[in-house]
């Protein structure tokens, strides 16, 4: 723990990256479930991704989410684009902030796109180009599945390449769940701490590792409403840290995130009942640490 | 992350307090599952309980599990008693340490053990007198479900008392899951750190919670295989923090634990087809970091 009033960005991937992986909800109800995200105070929200509906079907409808919002005049709306065509359609659309992925990992990046790390690097270039502010979202930066871990360096100046062609941000991404509390450290010792990171609950340690990458100076977090999202496994399924249990541990903490909890359980029960079954995340289930017995 | 080499005591509960709240296991498959906790390099285990069978049915047999167990020369070997009469019995039955709860929280107390938090204090007493080392396990010291948060200072106070009449050391447990981070620090800027902490995976935060109790000096820790235990709640159950999630974790910190963690899963394996359904432990399901993908 360290010391002092403190804030924290929190963006809300759930809309994104935890229905993704979701059999298709209709455009209206995922309108309502981020219209229920601003309601709780979230101001930065990945809403959707301009993919092709026939690869991510759960994902069609992306122009028609983005023109059905209400966002708050201090809202940040995202999207995430696969390419440069993907990026044209999200900007005629009438999106303003831009997400594209890349692998720290070069055969994760093939298998998952099939590009070499460096077309990737170029397909940013490219996208940074048509000038609306890009986060390069970099997965695997924690460890591989093929590789296992990156060396740090490599993933650093991955990082730098990318500010170079024109990313605005970086976002480190721990795709498969195999960041821990040293190789965060390892990690921001490497990139800095001027980055958002992406964790998930695959091996139950995404919570930690936020905590850690806390301590250590990171001050923007990807989160999904539920911990809905990554890559489900048979027993102990998980995915993204849940928004509700980071914001959870940061109240406890006293560090402002502008986003009320209990309005966030609302959401967090919306989309419980938009996907028809429970969430993973533990604060959904047992309630907030605030939430007493009853007399 | 604090640096230098390391080492942290699992005292693995999962025989007594993960089994607990299951349908009632054969003692012959309680002493086989101790065995592989041995194999796995588990040297100080909570066997069993010497309560009332018609209380807790899964724990009958306590007598029977203590004389069948063949434990390493250097192994330690505790049960709970709920009373002098239980700790005689555990005495007779060849235990030669014990551990006896006792809650920070005068509700909780009163509820669990319809003895007032004095009254199990003499109780104590009384154990301690027997003459083996008794561990006092200090139950809602970081939140309790009918006051909230108990003031540090009679936390303290009451782990003095314990220790003034008599018992050896103090475990300090967070029966509820409401311990956080910022919890943790303050109960231990008051406890010290030469404690035990018993966590829970109720609200998700058991792992960061060892992981800061860990930073602050704890080096004991109570854990149960495959995270068994707890109180359930409907939607992501998880009870105990799972000892193969702790041991994920510490090894990749290079804390020393004794445990070797493909062995551990074994077990893990082991209780999972013991109680009949999946253990809520994230690494039990999705596996260690270091486990790469087929190439």
């Amino acid at each position: 723990m360290t010391a002092g009033a403190d804030s924290v960005d929190v963006r809300e991937v759930g809309p994104r990256d935890g229905l993704q992986a979701e059999a298709p909800i209709a455009v209206r109800d995922r309108v309502r479930l981020i219209a229920a995200l601003f309601d709780a105070g979230v101001r930065h929200v990945e809403a959707c991704s301009f993919v092709s509906p026939k690869a991510v079907p759960s994902m069609a409808g992306a122009a028609e989410v983005v023109s059905a919002l209400r966002p708050p005049a201090d809202a940040r709306v995202v999207a995430l684009v696969p390419n440069l065509r993907g990026a044209e359609l999200a900007g005629d659309a009438g999106v303003r902030e831009l997400s594209v992925t890349i692998s720290a990992s070069p055969a994760y990046n093939e298998k998952n796109v099939r590009m070499s790390v460096d077309e990737s690097v170029e397909s940013i270039a490219a996208i940074a180009k048509l000038g609306m502010p890009v986060d390069a979202v970099v997965s695997c930066a924690f460890g591989s599945p093929y590789e296992g871990d990156i060396a740090v360096a490599a993933v650093a100046e991955l990082g730098r390449r990318l500010l170079d062609v024109g990313a605005a941000t970086l976002t480190l991404a721990d795709t498969t769940g195999m960041a821990t509390p040293r190789r965060v450290e390892e990690v921001l010792a490497a990139t800095g701490t001027d980055v958002g990171l992406h964790l998930h609950e695959t091996r139950g340690t995404g919570l930690v590792n936020a905590y850690a990458a806390w301590q250590a100076g990171v001050r923007r977090f990807d989160t999904s409403v539920g911990g809905l999202g990554g890559s489900p496994f048979a027993a102990g399924a998980a995915g993204n840290l849940a928004t509700e249990d980071l914001v959870h541990l940061l109240d406890d903490l006293g560090v402002v995130t502008g986003i009320d909890l209990d309005r966030l359980l609302a959401a967090s029960g919306l989309v419980a009942s938009l996907v028809g079954h429970a969430v993973p995340s533990r604060v959904a289930g047992a309630g907030p640490r605030t939430r007493l017995a009853p007399a």
